[in-house]
């Protein structure tokens, strides 16, 4: 049976904040989307609503064994004041990957693309306009059975809230200090690195924090196995350019394959650049750092775009990057990229979809 | 300033539920413990109040991060009415070992199980009395702000529920079937492995499920880096007796600190037997079985205490333990632990703890 979208408007809109200082994930818009999950119905009642609290009981089992996942996109308002996703079905299509590592059931990508469209429609007063601002979508999962029994749950709930958004490089683009962080690990072959489960970012708090108490802004993940290759920065992916060549971690599994990461691969593909998705040790980067090849390192994610990384701080050793200024293929990753989101610069790929 | 218990009594107490038909975790109680957090107060308005749901922003970091921790533990009554505890207090360390791995700020150990103990008092009367069941005991911690920056929050929730619970054992004690899990991996050095964190149990799922479709009650988890050494079994720790020793994994940090496990160490020791702790690869544990000195295998968890193992599936051989009969070890510390858990034999160690 086809899902039907019901729509119940707010009575009363709130107050909008003020779009100069937005900042990231504080506000939130008059609607949000919401599903519910049975076994007996599968995923039923998809409708938009006013944005309100969740009741659940307290022993629903995300508070007890950690069932959630979530996406991360954005709508882009255009000068001509349309409304842009990018690429929105490849975060729908990761949604029902994480659903599928931590036994979710999957949910109708296009369904949820489309009842994602009207939400935006409704809330679209909310979509900022600022040069860098922007719509934040959050869609997550979670489950809501009643039972401390370990196993996957019979109930689940799946909301979409957005929150208008910052430009990131209010100030301007800076680059980061990065610890390569050699005591924790975020992931390892085996377990949910490739997925986007709450879990994920729970157990990557910890060594964030102690990278912030040395002064490093991020921390760089090395693999779970030897403890030398390279995964990710942070919560982004990350590239390198050394001597000419473009290199980022291999998807092995443990490193989430990310929406920008994938499209900055496809853009330097489309330039005509030697790209390598491969396995890339600490060892391997340092030599080239000492041979002066390692010429820029840069993040790359929903929030930030591209992340310039102007130093890494590795057993020791400080691997200073463009002498800590924004690298010419960083920079021109990052205007292409937000040029093709906001509209400004041609699509050849096809990547922005118009909500209507 | 020391915290000061609020209690407010429920007006209309529940149905009980048949106590002869518990399972569990499916029925709860008529009042819960709720503690707040937040940045400036830190723990404050510690309730017991009457069980009721839980209501938070759609944007409260626990759906999104999980930051989200819990313990397990359960009441006795014993055949003289009297309630008894087993060994609290190191559930109540073992809580702030978990918050402190994923950036939780700690709690008062010696408050919380003082409440706790007031919240059995109030809910005495559902503590089941027939032969093997219990009252278990759910404190749980998760973050509550509504943020969507990856940080560790700045507010949370702890609860402490209570499930009344039958018989682990209510057809006898069985030997279970378990796979040696060879593709997913449940915890890494470095990672959260010894923290009992939501997102260890969501990332066990699908191993779970997979070995269930083979036609295996658990899953024995192996190391997260060379694939050979034995961690735990399900949500369990697990003891190895061969040729007259007994072995278990010795703690990594991957693996938890299991109060079951704890006793059962003292316990051996007590009687004088040879115990190791130590890394034990499945390949000396096969070549021991084909020597025919495999003799016994239990894993030990609150909730089943002893859970006697009789068959090892690995890599496609079939270790079949002690004729899949309960062993004689096996049998007598799950005789003596539950037995002190009770009430009925000796606690030479001072294990239980009496609910005035």
């Amino acid at each position: 049976m086809a899902l039907q979208l019901d729509v119940v408007l707010t009575k009363e809109k709130k107050e909008k904040p003020d779009f100069t200082q937005l900042g990231f994930g504080q506000h939130f818009t008059d609607h949000m989307f919401i599903m519910d999950y049975s076994a007996e119905k599968g995923w039923y009642d998809p409708r938009i609503v006013p944005y309100a609290p969740v009741t659940l009981d307290p022993a629903a089992m995300v508070f007890h064994y950690g069932q959630a996942v979530f996406e991360g996109l954005k709508a882009y308002r255009t000068k001509d004041n349309r409304i842009l996703l990018f690429r929105p079905e490849k975060n729908m299509q990761r949604l029902n990957t994480s659903n599928e590592r931590i036994s979710i059931p999957p949910v109708d990508e296009a369904f949820l693309l489309d009842a994602l469209q009207k939400l935006i429609e409704v809330d679209q007063e909310w979509v900022p306009s600022a040069p860098g601002t922007s719509l934040y979508i959050r869609p997550f999962v979670f489950s809501t059975e009643p039972y401390l029994g370990v196993r996957a749950s019979h109930s689940y709930k799946l909301l979409i809230i957005l929150s208008p958004v910052g430009a990131y490089y209010g100030d301007g683009m800076k680059p980061v200090k990065i610890h390569v962080e050699n005591k924790y690990v975020r992931a390892v072959r085996g377990g949910t690195g490739n997925a986007k489960t709450a879990g994920n970012y729970a157990a990557s708090l910890k060594a964030q924090n102690e990278a912030k108490d040395l002064g490093y802004e991020q921390v760089l993940w090395l693999d779970g196995v030897e403890g030398k290759y390279i995964e990710e920065v942070g919560a982004m992916n990350v590239f390198f350019k050394v001597n000419g060549e473009i290199w980022t971690p291999a998807l092995n599994g443990s490193i989430l394959d990310g929406v920008t990461r994938n499209s900055v691969l496809q853009l330097l593909r489309h330039w005509g650049l030697p790209v390598y998705e491969k396995r890339i040790s600490m060892e391997e980067l340092y030599e080239a750092y000492t041979r002066g090849e390692l010429e820029e390192v840069f993040g790359t994610g929903t929030a930030a775009v591209i992340s310039p990384v102007g130093e890494l701080s590795w057993n020791g050793n400080q691997l200073r990057i463009h002498e800590q200024q924004v690298g010419e293929l960083t920079m021109k990753l990052y205007e292409t990229l937000t040029g093709i989101q906001y509209g400004e610069v041609e699509d050849p790929f096809g990547w922005t979809v118009q909500v209507n």
